[in-house]
């Protein structure tokens, strides 16, 4: 419940360290109708003149939504619970709305945000020329094929969370969750993501820190469970 | 350079979340002579009442230094750099300053503080009653050793570098090279801790991001090097 209020101070303060990474989540509007908004992680780097660039995979929302023109917001929240949601497709996932509940979003005219984000920052597409793709040299593998110019920055508070383990392991943890299903069963890159995925959990445990992750780790565990992984393989807690 | 200039806010917007762990640096003096300072990277917990609770581990210069009265600063700084400085203890620590170069501290009457840190707590030691120690119910393993209560919250920029993979993998292959000292040579402890560090370095380098770690990573192997590791057991870039 903070964007719902003023900016707390001049969003030119903030200032982005040019081309490496920030984990975001992404929201826009379904052009059919304002009803739909979707909701998406994605990591985005800035250019020292405010332009965003982003990687998104074939297959995403965010790959068909984000064409020129049309407006998104990137999002920073400290809520590991909207992150799964923003990350987690379900299998049906070009038919649904797999996202958040509209509560927790303000609607403004163009553009959705996160009531839970302390920052926002107001974005509208660019076309991405050949000639640029590799000009800005973002620290990824992936060249970008989305290029946005960011219209507004908006801090509505201070964050709450930073430095904190739990919260950074646990968007790792995310991420190997996002990727297990892709990979094939029993090869070396599905049995590491596994058992980093419970080495993740376990710490988190043992730091008596999980009541906060808690709901959080039960819709990824289904979802790895719905998406072929054996519930013997994740240690439940 | 951010806290030679004023705070660009109040202090009291930054609103800590209770009991969960912030990952800092803790400045001191020295108590013999105002020209030595310690600098500690520490995990701190804050009450809803503004207190700071700390586990400092046996035979650190913190938990020697932090006794009631003594005043300290907590830093909250981005520069990977200094963390390891601050993390990695000579073999001679008890007889040597460790620590970072003067010139990356602001020296105030009382209190060295970084001038990286985006926001910087002054602090002054408590006594930490027995009838407290399980009190604030801290999420860590760890009961708490030192109390102190927060003085002052200084804001002078707003951070610049969050929700970024390669810094938070940095701190964790920080925290495994203090441990791997500490284990037994090719036990399972040692072996895992190796390989998370090696490859957390991989997917760094393999995110085209190492550079701005470069010189961080070159002191942590030397370091694991001096204290047993076979060069061989690293993997160099
Ligand atoms: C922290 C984090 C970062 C991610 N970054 C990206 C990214 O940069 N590009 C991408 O295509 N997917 C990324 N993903 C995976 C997407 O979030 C996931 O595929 C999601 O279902 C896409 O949503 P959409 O179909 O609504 O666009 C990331 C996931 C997480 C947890
Ligand atoms: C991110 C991070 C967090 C740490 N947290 C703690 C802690 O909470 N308590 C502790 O005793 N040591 C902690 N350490 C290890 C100390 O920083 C290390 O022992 C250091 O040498 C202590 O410095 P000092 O002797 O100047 O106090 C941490 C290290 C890192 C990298």
């Amino acid at each position: 419940m903070n964007a719902s209020t003023k900016p707390i101070i001049s969003g030119d303060l903030l200032k982005f360290q040019p081309f490496i990474n920030y984990e975001s989540i992404l929201c826009t509007y379904f052009p059919d109708s304002n009803l739909k908004i979707n909701a998406a992680c994605m990591g985005v780097h800035f250019t020292p003149t405010d332009e965003v660039y982003i990687h998104a995979y074939a297959n995403t929302h965010t790959r068909d939504l984000l064409s020129k023109g049309v407006r998104f917001s990137i999002n920073f929240s400290e809520d590991f619970f909207e992150y799964v949601m923003a990350a987690l497709r379900r299998k049906d996932h070009m038919n649904f709305i797999d996202e958040l509940p509209r509560s927790a979003f303000i609607i403004t005219e163009s553009i959705p945000i996160l009531k839970s984000a302390w920052v926002i920052l107001e974005c509208e597409v660019l076309d991405l020329p050949s000639s640029l793709i590799d000009r800005p040299v973002c620290k990824r593998r992936e060249v970008p094929n989305i290029r946005a110019k960011v219209l507004s920055k908006n801090i509505y508070r201070l964050p709450q969370v930073f430095n904190n383990r739990s919260f950074n392991l646990s968007l790792e943890a995310l991420i190997l969750a996002t990727r297990i299903p892709l990979y094939e069963r029993y090869s070396d890159f599905y049995n590491d993501a596994i058992r980093t995925y419970n080495i993740i959990k376990k710490k988190i445990i043992s730091w008596r820190d999980m009541d906060r992750f808690h709901a959080a780790y039960e819709v990824i565990d289904n979802y790895l469970i719905e998406n072929g992984v054996e519930p013997q393989e994740l240690s439940f807690f």
